[in-house]
């Protein structure tokens, strides 16, 4: 199968170029592009990434450490790429928590295969490279959101074993709301 | 107001015995006692707390630094004491990322206020110092779940500035489904 010969592995610094292109060309394809903050400078700040001389090992092999995650670093992200050397996917995600469970475990927030690089099962080999993380941290879920008319991907997702949390919405406060938030009892 | 003479600051390991029963009454409320595999040692584990000396100070105020975020333990707690010490409410949360952003924000997993010190504000006053932990942290946004039959929250929360994400799902894969997709390119 194509994505075993792939190599998945935690971004490194040097990999931010190419990390920056992909989140560039997911926005193109969303039409969000206008809405992208994110610069190199902004991605090595919020990244917790490998050393530049960590080898080229599978993400939940040998993994060298990375960086501590911490509040202004919360975000690991792993780098999929083709035995011809090219970055061919990302899966930029953090650490979540289950208070039931009291059990830490891992949030996918963003997914993305180059579309010159797709139907090579790039995409599962990611999932499944998280999957295997959060196994490994004994760990109790791995979750994201995906849009609700994007039925190929929710398609997808349920073939390798995600069920859809209908009974739940999200809540978000950002922007103008935030700073009103927070000023609300002063 | 009420919300303001009670005192919001970050967990020590001496709460968590009133964070486990505040964990089993919410449980309870919604019929998923169950469910509940938290114990006293697994939130000790799992939760970055604040110096046991730490002062009553306000979350955001001068706080005290929590131990470091990590894999194993992602998860910070806000804890609000009444002014005749009883710890009313708690917030359970772990740092989001947001990729277009390229900022970190917070999820807050769980809120909850016991049912004998509702209608005092502390639900708002929890979400308030959240709030402005995002603002201090120049993070993106604030977000949580909510069930969606939940009419009487999501009404409070909208109140509050925040927003139904309608347009999202969240995917999950848990328990058996874990290991399987763990396994599934093997």
């Amino acid at each position: 199968m194509a994505s075993h010969a792939a190599t998945v592995r935690h971004a490194r610094r040097e990999d931010v170029p190419a990390i920056l292109e992909l989140i560039l060309e997911l926005a193109d394809y969303e039409r969000e592009l206008h809405s992208v903050e994110a610069t190199e400078a902004k991605l090595l700040e919020t990244i917790a990434f490998a050393p530049d001389d960590a080898p080229d090992v599978a993400a939940t092999g040998n993994m060298p450490q990375t960086e501590a995650t911490s509040p202004a670093k919360p975000a690991r992200c792993l780098v999929l790429t083709t035995p011809d050397g090219v970055t061919a996917g990302i899966a930029l995600y953090f650490y979540n928590y289950s208070t039931w469970r009291a059990r830490p475990g891992i949030y996918l927030e963003d997914l993305y295969v180059r579309q010159t690089e797709r139907k090579r099962g790039y995409g599962k080999r990611l999932l499944v490279e998280l999957a295997k993380e959060v196994v490994a941290m004994q760990g109790g879920r791995l979750e994201w959101c995906v849009l609700k008319w994007n039925e190929p991907s929710i398609k997808f997702y349920e073939s390798i074993g995600a069920k859809m949390m209908n009974e739940w919405v999200t809540m978000r406060v950002d922007g103008e709301g935030l700073t009103k938030l927070a000023a609300l009892l002063d």
